[in-house]
């Protein structure tokens, strides 16, 4: 995986977040799941953080287990309400929030 | 969610099953994960349904622990070497194993 320097990570940040369909961006350390960035309150950066490391562990995990070589690249979770998006990093999971009405036919 | 006759199931998976990325295609109980159909052998059949069935449980938990009127539609998992889709539906797990390669843009 490319690494990218802060000045690259914050562009394209910011690309992200003034997209119109996105609700919420977080980025948080991989390990310890501390928040390096979030447009979201605290309890809703935990909330994400949590459940989004959660997800993305189990799921390496099993890509992992029969391929060793495999590895997790982008995870997207569409709900009735909401879309979630995963671009777990080496050494941060990149977390975005969009519409789902919006969002559909993508 | 709108149920689908047997026909019209048939006819959704043989659309799927003969798109040229598409590697395989699973349909599972979502209640004891028993598969209903699939295109894989039985122990690739019974690891795709495994872990698919958590991911889907945590995510589904996780959505609906802070709005319960909300529910999971859709799942996209992309791995270095191929990717995933989960449609959990009502009563059953659609699960579709695509290229990764081939499916890169979309």
């Amino acid at each position: 995986m490319t690494e990218r320097t802060p000045i690259e990570v914050k562009d394209v940040l910011k690309r992200i977040e003034e997209h119109p369909n996105v609700t919420g961006v977080i980025i948080a350390e991989k390990e310890g799941g501390q928040a390096i960035h979030s447009t979201l309150d605290t309890m809703e950066t935990a909330y994400y953080i949590k459940h989004c490391n959660t997800l993305t562990g189990i799921a390496r995990g099993a890509i992992r287990e029969t391929d060793p070589t495999n590895d997790l690249q982008f995870f997207r979770i569409r709900t009735k309400k909401y879309e979630i998006l995963l671009a777990p990093e080496s050494n941060y999971l990149l977390i975005v929030l969009q519409n789902t009405a919006k969002a559909s036919g993508k």
